[in-house]
């Protein structure tokens, strides 16, 4: 491991987290929650939406725009649906709220759809749909996002990276876990190749006049000031390759979250006083969750499950290729790898969360 | 219009298809339905799944692997789902009447969702998902279909170009209606440029060895004879653009199809003898219908969605683009205009249509 990387065990890395949320008058429990999601994507190598990111919620929570102890509340509700409303809580303590709603809707009546409102980045997708999987059930998490994907023949970002997370259980076969950005790339790898001044692939991103561009540096300086330009949805520029697929399930991400909760939708998420002060952020998330056995028995369903695993593991390589993943696959082996080895965390990273501990008076 | 078209109109055409289809033995309303889900793809400018398939269904229907007047039974049903075996019907008929059942049961308990197998190829999965709207529901529509899509870092063809529709209601505006492959391209669009001699984009496909490569009449003739490559996921080749993305989305559908129904997935949905001799197909849908109302009024709903879909239209466009498109938006105004002014018909088709009429004893 380079000199670029400090390793750190799972397990005191989340204590420190969560002793940081306590300290910001987050309940322990709710803190928990929080630490655990930051951690598990470094663990699955998402580390973008990792402990990366705890200054963001230190700041979020001291300003005011997050709130410690939301008045979480189900504003509508059957037995198979909910609209939450977040309270301006963090977005994984009412991600998680959200999700088990859905579960417990879906063990008692089949399925059950969650839609939240009024929440805040809630972290990587994955957590919540990957709950679904303790019951056998399929699980389904989206969430809309800060804009930096433009649409097709666009030029102005208005969309989110809006993932699309989707679970489904096997039997001796791990789980497939689709976890996916409808984008062709995220901000955090724009960021990666800024930092080693690497020309960007064409077709990940737009200039300010909306035309292909190889520089990460400019592109990220425009989605921040809003200059015009942005990351392409998947399937890259115009139709060709389909972007107007990938413009497609961004818009329907942001539909079944902000437009079905009632929140904000496209550039709407981060409202502020007309002085330019950050109000509560309107960020919008959507859970599901379905039973298996409302169509066929679950022993039978897994088992054809672990059959198209094993079919399309087994199926003939392109050349110089050695092997075919299942979604979520290569997450799991990083995450058995990194909690027996422990998590390689830039220094950078490393000494900002000491920081925030010093400020906080948790040690690190 | 170039002489390599017949202007048709859509009733006297879905007048004909419905004739053959009668002639065929199938009940006069299974044969409406059939003819206008092909008539609405040849409306709606999918012409590769419109007339042009007629006769794939008649050698179908005349072979017996497909039947005229199936048993469908619902095998497993409880009031948010079903499972709905299809009895070799035409898929067009299996899958109608699976929407329908969704759709009642999203009526009366908020969420439908109705898993089909032993069916068909069903069409565009747009038509069943446009029935939702009707009522003001969410719909879905998924199919698995035969194999032309390669794994991610594979070479051989193991899936569908399994397409996703979901519609949306709107007020004032248009409907939302994706209606997506989740490959990079269609078979369709291959054969296009194989009549053209022209050359594929690269990113599209791969050849024998699972390499990228442009030449679509070989590709072509590879998927047939399963010589190895075939058409790439939706982000293309490898995961630099998001490939391992679109494979997600391919396999997810072929997972909720059929997997959930306990029908043929990957490269099993259409059996033969040990002779070779074709069986009835394993092909398998998923339909889903729900409730807006579950979750927020409908009419709260629905104006946010015109101010979603009038922002995404108004911001600001690439330089050297006029419009910015909403999903559905370019095939409901190519329908008004077919319509009014009659649809362009290939030639080929056109001949290929009274050739089975003359068979089957019906004028066109």
């Amino acid at each position: 491991m380079s000199e670029e990387f400090k390793i750190v065990w799972a397990e005191p890395l989340t204590d420190f987290c969560q002793k940081v949320f306590e300290k910001m008058g987050i309940p322990a429990k709710d803190a928990f929650t929080t630490a655990e999601v930051l951690v598990l994507a470094d663990l699955r190598g998402i580390d973008s939406h990792g402990v990366a990111r705890l200054r963001r919620y230190y700041t979020g929570l001291k300003s005011g725009v997050m709130v410690p102890r939301p008045e979480m509340k189900i504003v509508h509700e059957t037995p198979i649906s909910a609209l939450l409303d977040g309270g301006a809580a963090l977005g994984q303590v009412a991600g998680k709220r959200g999700m088990e709603i859905a579960i417990e809707k879906a063990l008692k009546n089949g399925a059950g759809f969650v839609a939240v409102r009024n929440s805040n980045h809630y972290g990587i997708a994955g957590y919540y749909s990957l709950m679904a999987l303790k019951q056998d059930l399929i699980g389904i998490s989206l969430t809309n996002s800060d804009v930096y994907v433009v649409p097709t023949f666009g030029r102005e970002v208005m969309l989110g990276t809006n993932p699309i997370s989707v679970t489904v259980p096997a039997m001796g076969e791990r789980p497939f876990v689709l976890d996916m950005s409808t984008a062709v790339a995220t901000l955090g790898k724009l960021e990666v190749y800024s930092r080693m001044a690497k020309k960007l692939p064409l077709g990940w991103v737009t200039d300010e006049k909306g035309w292909s561009c190889d520089d990460p540096t400019r592109v990220i300086a425009n989605i921040r000031s809003k200059a015009g330009g942005g990351i392409l949805p998947l399937g890259g520029e115009g139709e060709e390759f389909g972007g107007h697929k990938g413009y497609g399930l961004d818009v329907l991400v942001d539909i079944l979250c902000g437009v079905l909760s009632g929140s904000g939708y496209l550039n709407l998420l981060y409202p502020k006083t007309p002085e330019g002060k950050p109000l509560p952020s309107l960020v919008a998330h959507f859970f599901g969750a379905l039973r298996v056995d409302y169509f066929r028995s679950v022993e039978e369903f897994k088992r054809d499950m672990d059959d198209l695993i094993r079919r399309l593991k087994s199926s003939a390589k392109a050349e110089g290729q050695q092997r075919i993943y299942i979604h979520g696959e290569k997450e799991f082996e990083l995450e058995e790898r990194y909690r027996k080895e422990g998590i390689p965390l830039y220094y950078k990273v490393y000494e900002d969360l000491k920081a925030i501990g010093a400020e906080v008076g948790v040690t690190f």
